[in-house]
């Protein structure tokens, strides 16, 4: 069998959880299954977190990336990164390594595009620390669709064992939800999604669940009427697609172990309504992978966590499961030459 | 020990679930050791439920209430109301035994405050039909309301074994939540479940979590400023009453095992960020509470279900769940005299 490319994963804010968590995955390679995967950071900054942590860790600089599956089992492989002149501070994401962060991103992109990664695996970085640095993209994801050409449109998807949920606006006031809630936007996100899970979730036909925007999906227009005059009008164009959406359904009723079963995402319109279920089912393994990028990504599903950070107290349960996933994901794009 | 009076339990639709559930609840009186309780309904109702569920079930009409704790383990108590013109349909809400619906409540409450009765759990109605005989009321809360007299402001939570919710707003359009988000709203619900919390649950000094508007609690006014604006005025003003309210809190994070360790209820300000949690983490167990009336009140968290009424398939638990928590309710206040 074809082994996939390894898994490029980026370093992340260098003051937060993101080496630390990265030396923590690898401590768990064989007990978890991993893929081999090849971090892209200074060295310094992976050397002085296994340090902190108190553990022989063997970390070794690899001149090229395909050296990382011959590597992995005995050492954390590294494609060193220059290291600047202001080694990050434990708990303080500075703008100072700004540099560091977006080459790491930058690099495993290229490695993706050429064929040499089988996926982008990211660390959390701090937006507020990249923007003191000329920063210009709204966020990490947006940052990463640039990066993969014009006309990328990138979807969120948060997945873990139980549920996958998309929310079809994410960082925005609730005030302006409805208003940026619009036909094209659901039907757009509706085919990413659908696509996605199709190439690189092995769900053939993939059923889709959307939320109603409003209480009990506005209950024929008694409370709210986006349900008819936004959501079923996508909904009923996407079935003429031959897309399999049911809805708009009663977002309190339907994530409970047995309404789960009748769909394989389920796509809300705005972050709460999503985030809140996919969060109570299981806090600690959830995963952030985006949609409709030419290469895979996915991402733990939590921030920087400046407040542990060098504290050897961070869970890694959300970057290993982000790092089996891109390795699944991977796995199903080659085995089908998607 | 002192026994606590008999629940009143009422009907609900008859053409719904609720006359199966009351014989399904009764037959499990002694595997859930249920509390005595005497449903408000016209006999035929119940014999005719029986008959379609093809058990053998006792049932006994009481002159008076207080006869039921006597006869409870070997027959359903029931005070009979007058049948009418028109017997129910089983799947048809109807405006025609509106007049049971009603009468069903009203003598339940009487029941409580005469003292008669320790609590009123009610089963599902059907707003359509009772409006279409001259209902006049926003819902069946609001008529237990009225009918306790002036000044009375419920407040509704959903109760489960791991989670309890008071949503702020509950059914209004989600556009119109930014709008109806008061101060005083937030301090009149918080002081009121708080008071509940102490009289009604046990808990001497209850910790109120109060989930943000916006994603991430509107992170620092970047993504809404309501947090601000309304919620942490309200939050300083319940804290100088002497309240322990934490928040305005992220919502997607406040619900999963750990996080929910940190407090006694959760109050959101809209429906959805309420309802999903609660309905996620326990569908069939879910317990709908009035606070804020005088006398106890629960009802099962669900609706008429007239889509499976009469098919002998509806589940008891949530009612089996309220008639339980009533119970404990009601043995609480005896035990304190409250």
């Amino acid at each position: 069998m074809t082994k996939i490319a390894p898994i490029a994963l980026t370093i992340g804010e260098p003051g937060g959880v993101g080496p630390e968590l990265a030396l923590k995955a690898w401590l768990k390679r064989k007990e978890q299954n991993l893929a081999p995967f090849c971090v892209l950071s200074p060295i310094t900054i992976l050397t002085r977190a296994a340090e902190q942590l108190g553990q022989d860790i063997q970390i070794k600089v690899v001149s090229d990336i395909s050296e990382t599956s011959r590597i992995f089992d005995d050492a954390l492989p590294v494609l060193a990164l220059d290291a600047g002149d202001s080694p990050p501070v434990c708990g303080v994401a500075s703008a100072a390594t700004a540099d560091i962060v977006i080459e790491s991103i930058t690099k495993a992109v290229k490695l993706c595009e050429a064929g040499n990664a089988s996926a982008v695996v990211t660390n959390p970085i701090q937006k507020s620390a990249l923007y003191a640095a000329g920063f210009r993209h709204p966020g990490h994801t947006e940052f990463l669709a640039e990066l993969a050409g014009p006309g990328t449109v990138p979807v969120m998807m948060l997945a873990n064992a139980k549920l996958r949920v998309v929310p079809l606006t994410i960082h925005i006031a609730l005030t302006e939800v409805p208003k940026q809630l619009t036909p094209e936007l659901i039907m757009e996100q509706c085919q990413i999604t659908a696509a996605a899970l199709q190439r690189d979730f092995g769900v053939e036909h993939p059923r889709l669940a959307l939320a109603g925007l409003n209480p009990h999906a506005g209950e024929d227009g008694t409370m709210g009427t986006e349900e008819q005059t936004i959501m079923m009008p996508a909904i009923n164009a996407l079935r003429a697609k031959g897309l399999n959406v049911i809805g708009p359904m009663p977002a309190d009723t339907m994530f409970h172990d047995e309404a789960r079963e009748n769909y394989d995402v389920a796509l809300c319109p705005y972050h709460d309504q999503a985030l809140i279920p996919v969060k109570t089912l299981d806090f600690h393994g959830g995963v952030n992978v985006t949609l409709g990028l030419p290469f895979i990504r996915t991402s733990p599903d939590h921030g920087t966590a400046l407040n542990i950070a060098g504290k050897g107290i961070a869970r890694p349960d959300s970057l290993i499961a982000a790092l089996k996933m891109a390795a699944e994901m991977a796995t199903k794009r080659l085995a089908t030459g998607a």
